[in-house]
């Protein structure tokens, strides 16, 4: 008998039907003998519902009420499906975030889980029940109520599976896996079988949906196997786990492609120490994340310097960028939001060479132009024209063999 | 400076306007230089909602997944609340039952208080915070979320005025307070500006909207005043309180009638000692609760029993009755749904003699034969036919000298 955690999010338990759906799934493996601990989210859009309340009373609603209001949403969605699982006869008892003993920090609406006391979920499972438990949720040492921000839920689970030592924690998803592509834009993308923490990460920060980057961490922090999986379906999902040496053998694990960022030239930049410090500075003063940053030294005394940032970061960056400009004496700068970005993730990059031309013989043969190259250890990223990115993921999807069989 | 508690309905927060107002009004009465507790239901039909989710899920809900559902509605009320008490410039923060200590027994849907650990919300006062507490919940020893039922909200908040030493427990509602008689039926009905505890006993029982009777009882116990007003005008509303000497100088405070019983005869029931103890076990083991009773001792060996009860109840009392003749040997049984209750109270009632006569005289002028007759200290009760129901309140209401001068 092992322990296992199951995390199903909002489109699973969209309504009735589906929480009766989801209660059948959760039945099926408590059946097989396991203990079972089941994490919701909140119902559909709830969460967005709840917010759109929110601001009908106010535009700057205090961030500890704001949790008090969205961590209903979870609760509402444990009753009903503990009701539901008890409909089909088996022992169900639901939990909220505070009851069940997960701790945080008082960082309202992004908190940030401290401990967890697992003694009242032992407690159910020993008696035989199935433990429901609101995702999403904590509660600080003084009882207020907290929520853990995006992805809070899947934190709730891979944070559950370690305290509870569970054997596995199933990630139930409107998906069947992690794919070599999106499957939207490349039709012979494959289900992976298999992908490591570090890759996960890699594509979870180049706009997978699958999984946030924090529960991937989370889980490689402490070794927790995570499972994600349909919940449609009986497919067999993708498990992510720690490296092992046989990922080695496969070169490149997936391509992916977003459109999320846009792309800031700054021209006539002095060429002096402490001048692109000083432009970051500036930049990150008005909590913008940059991604990818180029500067090109020439043999001129001035230099261009480009960086990429999120779109959703382009309003606040705009707004900024002339000070900046200002206070390092530079000429002037330009922003280009129809860019792709196009990646390649595996750990297999490690151990092979010629990775990175073979990415860029493929983007040249079908004449695509590279703007920008950034590098990590397991990920090479282009940025390249928007209307090719397309065109990208397909020619490099093939190039590294990625297609079934 | 005195500590008041104020409790909103959920018709006061169905929506996001209706909650500023109840916030205005709030401000209002903290701006006079008041310390302000805030009792706030379920905005408008949540909890309606709530039961219709559940009921699509099972028929038979477990209660403590009820609790944990249905406490979700208040959740929601008290964290609007405070977003538009602060977006006024005020500081406010908001309480679950469990949060803020309100203790229960274990008796998930129905619980009831057994104590209030007040210091959370001391806590808040002394920091000058309007306190907003989740109406109907709490939890119990083992942190387990309950609710308390029907009038739940009102209960909460005439516990917390009681272990708060609040100067006023204040019932915010949609209407001006307690009438003399239903406006919707009499014309000239008049709104009182005091009632004794006893006479809202009475008129609660009878079915006056107003408040449920358990929070009027644990306002009778511990003396706390309880002012029913409106939350859309000033309206001074109608104090209730500790019945003082000068309400007996008022003959009858109120006149009511109900249309919720229907009346069950049993024919020909042997006149043996035992025979309705007998009868009333059956009924009472299916849960039914029984109102009036009349039987008459004839000069024949069997009697005629009549009783009524409320026809929520009806179905189950139908179903056992059968039993019940037979296991007495009467004759047979008949029920009658088409009839009315109508009911005078009154403090006056126990030093004025000749009330009933006055009464009785009164309908009979009006040719409206009566049923069965039940009498309290305080309460006459007539039942009547259904049809003569609104011409015997009119003409009660004349009879005592109840309208408008």
């Amino acid at each position: 008998m092992s322990l296992i955690v199951q995390k199903f999010g909002g489109s699973s338990v969209a309504n009735p039907e589906r929480i009766r759906n989801v209660a059948r799934r959760v039945v099926e493996t408590k059946r097989k003998g396991h203990q079972l601990v089941v994490v919701v989210s909140a119902l559909g859009d709830t969460t967005d519902e709840l917010i759109d309340l929110a601001s009908q009373i106010t535009d700057r609603p205090s961030e500890r009420e704001m949790d008090m209001l969205l961590s209903t949403g979870e609760q509402v969605s444990v009753a009903l499906l503990a009701m539901a699982i008890q409909e089909l006869g088996h022992a169900a008892i639901s939990f909220t975030g505070p009851q069940v003993g997960i701790l945080t920090d008082q960082a309202h609406t992004k908190a940030r889980i401290v401990d967890i006391n697992t003694d009242r979920i032992q407690q159910a499972l020993r008696k035989g029940s199935i433990a429901i438990v609101a995702g999403f949720q904590g509660q600080t040492p003084d009882q207020e109520i907290t929520t853990l921000g995006r992805g809070g839920s899947d934190l709730t689970a891979v944070a559950l599976a370690k305290a509870l030592r569970a054997k596995v924690c199933e990630i139930y998803t409107d998906v069947d896996g992690v794919y070599t592509a999106d499957p939207r834009l490349v039709e012979d993308a494959k289900k992976l079988d298999l992908i490591s923490y570090d890759e996960m990460l890699e594509l979870a920060s180049l706009g997978a949906q699958v999984m946030q980057a924090r529960s991937v961490e989370v889980g490689k922090k402490f070794d927790v196997p995570i499972l994600v999986r349909s919940s449609l379906n009986h497919s067999s999902g993708t498990l992510i786990t720690k490296e092992v040496k046989s990922m080695e053998n496969v070169l490149i694990r997936g391509v992916a492609v977003n459109n999320n960022e846009a792309k800031i030239t700054i021209f006539g930049v002095p060429d002096r120490p402490g001048v692109a410090s000083r432009i970051f500075k500036i930049i990150a003063d008005q909590n913008v994340n940059v991604d990818m940053i180029i500067q090109n030294k020439t043999k001129t005394k001035t230099t261009d310097l480009s960086f990429t940032v999120f779109k959703t970061d382009l309003k606040r960056t705009l707004a900024t960028i002339g000070k900046a400009v200002r206070a390092v004496k530079a000429k002037g700068f330009e922003c280009d939001e129809s860019i792709a970005k196009v990646s390649i993730v595996g750990v297999g990059m490690r151990s092979h060479s010629g990775v990175a031309s073979k990415m860029f013989g493929a983007l040249a043969a079908k004449k695509i132009n590279i703007d920008m190259i950034s590098t990590s250890e397991i990920k090479i990223s282009c940025v390249i024209a928007k209307k090719s990115g397309r065109d990208a993921v397909r020619v490099l999807h093939r190039e590294f063999g990625l297609g079934k069989a």
